[in-house]
């Protein structure tokens, strides 16, 4: 199942995807309605597909029509990993991570499938970052690996948009990382059941103004899905709701001679076969 | 007005506390109930007095006989801020920051005055930092230096326990700084009507098991609380429950010669002067 958070003549509502550009919705006053998909996640697995149950008989809606809103808001964690593939790590000029490299982002800088990513007033270096991100399902404490995938709900598309000269400016990079309508996320969440386990095999691809400035096979993450989820349970209790932006390929703007930044006016796609195309506009604050 | 959230019997509460050990109380159903902390903080400063009030004219209850929460559970962020004591950058080795050092912590971290400290099955390096904790009570972007401690509605006293072996197996902190039952808070919300403002020249004092280990005048910080306030909004819009952790002092446990970590059945306390000591046991996961 596809799901999509949309909003559409200034009413929120859910919304069902096929693979053929048809979808259906349900919106907040609407009998049936199944609340948001944070609320929804938030009581388990089995809610969703109850939730898609509900939406599969609902209106037919035009996908043209809506305002697509990132997935989820109210995200308990959303947990980045960095240097996750040799060659980012390569050229970013780090040594290879031999444990993930984890670092935060707040839902105040989320933002949907075709909604600008804001250049801030502050910065030029704004640079885009194609990412697989997983969706926690069942939450868990030390969970093992051979059981982590069974944690995940759905997948869904980032672009972890960084201002670089702020995630630079110190050693800790999360204030770069965290600036506000900079992580596009959406348009769907695809259930597990749809997609090979742990994405395995699917490709990546970032094109910046229909240029293609990043592609990879998810097979070359370091830290593979399941192994992230059973890392970080380690340290502390996964929950429903809860992001695993699983981290960037080669190609960043920062590590371009000359060096690419994102500027008011270009449009990036983030692309992972099977779950979607993630587009922003890209807007001054 | 000094608030806690707490818990009798089973049912969660808020409280309102004098200075001389007298508490009201009231509790989730009772009649007048404001709800939880979280709750209210989102909905502004003027909601937190209403509920001052409301608690004004509640029943005394025993303060020995209550279980302290987290004040909140449901911050939109935390922001911890690193190497924000001279000192304490100089015990770390590290530089002196010309831009704060930021690095987040999830709400599962959290706990309350009296709940055990958790050291994790995987690690002994558990260390202790004392540290003033700013909660936002007004949102807002760009805020100016000068008008930012308008936009705190109250101040605390928190643990920003660390795994020190997990903060660095990475160049990234967060890991280490967000392990479940590592972060200690409260016991009150002290709203900044009763403090200096920035609570400036305030003492903040750690103890290990009664001994002194970290003792610091909040004069102290490289970068005050208005300073965190403004630059921090030049990033990310603060929101109402924002918690700005803002950093430790010197002495601790890892910088010492021999290290000192903290173990099952330590005690370790936190003072800041005139906002209320937060004492919590160690135990083992």
């Amino acid at each position: 199942m596809r799901f999509a958070s949309i909003c559409k003549d200034g009413k929120t509502g859910i919304a069902l995807a096929d693979t053929n550009g048809g979808c259906k919705a349900l919106f907040e006053g609407d009998a049936g309605y199944p609340g948001t998909l944070d609320d929804i996640i938030a009581q388990g697995p089995e809610k969703l597909t109850e939730a898609g149950k509900a939406l599969a008989s609902a209106p037919d809606i035009d996908a043209g029509t809506i305002e697509y809103l990132s997935p989820l808001v109210k995200c308990p964690k959303i947990i980045c990993i960095g240097l996750n593939y040799k060659a980012h790590a390569k050229e970013s000029g780090m040594e290879l991570p031999e444990y993930p490299v984890i670092f935060g982002r707040y839902n105040s800088s989320l933002i949907g499938h075709g909604a600008p990513i804001i250049r801030p007033r502050v910065s030029e270096q704004l640079d885009y970052e194609g990412e697989l991100v997983a969706v926690i399902g069942k939450g868990g404490r030390d969970i093992p690996e051979s059981e982590a995938l069974d944690h995940v709900v759905a997948y869904s598309v980032f672009n972890d948009a960084s201002i670089r000269d702020y995630q630079l400016k110190t050693h800790q990079w999360t204030i770069g990382k965290t600036f506000d309508d900079t992580g596009a996320f959406g348009p769907y969440l695809v259930t597990t059941d749809e997609l090979p386990a742990g994405c395995k095999g699917l490709k990546l691809e970032t094109r910046l103004n229909g240029e293609v400035v990043q592609s990879t096979s998810l097979d070359d993450l370091i830290f593979d899905v399941a192994k992230l989820v059973s890392l970080l349970s380690e340290a502390m209790t996964l929950e429903p709701g809860d992001l695993i932006v699983t981290g960037t390929p080669s190609g960043v703007g920062i590590a371009r001679n000359p060096q690419l930044w994102m500027k008011p006016g270009d449009v990036c796609e983030v692309e992972i076969e099977r779950i979607g195309v993630l587009s922003n506009p890209v807007a001054a604050q």
